[in-house]
């Protein structure tokens, strides 16, 4: 299954994931001046620092909407990069976050489970029921694809809608919402676990905040966690490492800490490859003197 | 502004959005042998809907997982969809149901409100919280844009999330979750009020429960509605004329009651683009005679 070769990918090489939300912004004037196309220069640019990174990263994490937003050529390059990485046999994640009535749900599960857009795992937004979750289910019983579905994100206004004290008829007391659609994940997840001990169905838990950490990490046992907010939204090692069982069991995002760490540097433009690989190798170590004994 | 467009062509065309959520099995043979690349087979065949029908439809909703699931190409055929019918003066719905983090919504804005995909309206989902949507307002202050946010969908799973009941601090008594969203984005929206009376801030209320239809008109009365679930999903006129006020106030969405209409018929496919502009009057009339009085 796949989470086993996450697992596994997470034993050898630690618990970064490399988001690549390659906004031109980010990225150095050398590589804007070389390529013509918003498709190459987005492509170029994440190539490099996949290549200097692949190593030591167990996974890529594209935003979609960083691409969707220079539009098809956008896409060409999420396209071509999701490839250039499966090609090297490393995991992908489509951080997407759909979430629609079923029939919807299976033709956004042909686009990125199948095609042009075809990943290793998808997020995905509950808000609309579980029936918006089961059409991909076919795909995970098959094993080689997995979800990440949004329980509690990492940013301010997770507390909105996510934190809500809820009653529901099966439960005497109230629970937070994020606590309802957990418990329901973790019972659909209990049927695609993989060796490794963790299922194919895992969750979206921001770093952002630590007080529940323990809880949410002993209250589902089996489930991986994707874990965003790291560095840039505020999340520290610490943090992060609350969530992880025995250093594995999670992976920790970030996207500008690593792309953008060049611009702390004189010389980073050149290197921004360089300060890349850099800035994976202090966030490992920041995690793991916390998360592994 | 955008909503008083919206209410103008309601007035003059009645209440269907025709939802162009063209999937290839959908489409005749004879459109299918005709081109070759899948983004001219979309595109052809919802140009002829879109011909025979635009003297009679305020709006028409693209369902972008129908494209998405072509990959790049299914996307094209996207892009020149909603160009098409924007250079005829129409306006369009990106069904995309995104909801991400600021930074992350604020690519999404540029993806769907600039550039290769822009629309007039696009959908939102509400679960990250309120600073999920607050990027997009700059776009709806300028007047050409607006959204619509889920509440209550259509699908059976619906009843999972947005019907629990929540307590909140704010709140003495207990409410169901989508009157907590709804409540939220009516103040929200009250800032973007156009002169017909209504917010270019709306809401996806589905039109497969009447029960609430009532509460819900009456508590919202500045919010138009976007309404799925007419027609395959059970929807009758009966009940999603609850969701309107003297025939305005809500566009109601068909796809496959209109796109596939041709299928009942012996000359259909020859004819798909008449038997898709005859379900779209019987739909305005089964409407109408409900709805105005």
């Amino acid at each position: 299954m796949i989470i086993d070769k996450l697992f596994k990918e997470v034993e050898k090489k630690g618990n970064v994931c490399v988001g690549l939300d390659s906004h031109l912004e980010y990225i150095p004037d050398h590589i804007k001046e070389k390529y013509q196309d918003v498709d190459e220069i987005l492509f170029q640019f994440n190539k490099n620092i996949i290549d200097r990174t692949m190593d030591i990263v167990p996974v890529y994490k594209l935003q979609i909407a960083f691409y969707e937003a220079y539009g098809i050529k956008g896409l060409v390059a999420y396209k071509r990069t999701i490839e250039y990485i499966r090609n090297n046999g490393i995991i992908t994640i489509g951080d997407i976050k759909r979430g629609d009535i079923a029939s919807t749900a299976e033709m956004y599960a042909k686009a990125h489970f199948e095609g042009d857009f075809q990943v290793d795992f998808i997020t995905l937004n509950p808000y609309m029921g579980f029936d918006s979750i089961t059409p991909y289910l076919k795909y995970i019983d098959k094993g080689d694809k997995g979800i990440f579905v949004l329980l509690r994100t990492s940013n301010p206004g997770a507390k909105d809608i996510q934190y809500l004290e809820i009653s529901s008829s099966e439960d005497t007391q109230s629970k937070k919402l994020y606590y309802h659609v957990g418990d329901k994940l973790y019972e659909m997840g209990s049927k695609y676990i993989g060796s490794c001990g963790y299922s194919s169905i895992g969750a979206v838990v921001g770093g952002t905040h630590r007080d529940e950490a323990e809880e949410i990490r002993g209250r589902y046992k089996n489930m991986f966690f994707l874990i965003p907010g790291y560095g840039h939204q505020g999340g520290k090692g610490e943090d992060v490492a609350l969530y992880l069982s025995d250093g594995n069991g999670g992976v920790v995002n970030s996207s500008r800490g690593i792309i953008t760490a060049y611009k702390s540097y004189e010389d980073g433009e050149e290197n921004y490859d360089k300060y890349a690989r850099d800035a994976v190798l202090a966030m490992k170590e920041d995690i793991e003197s916390e998360g592994r004994v």
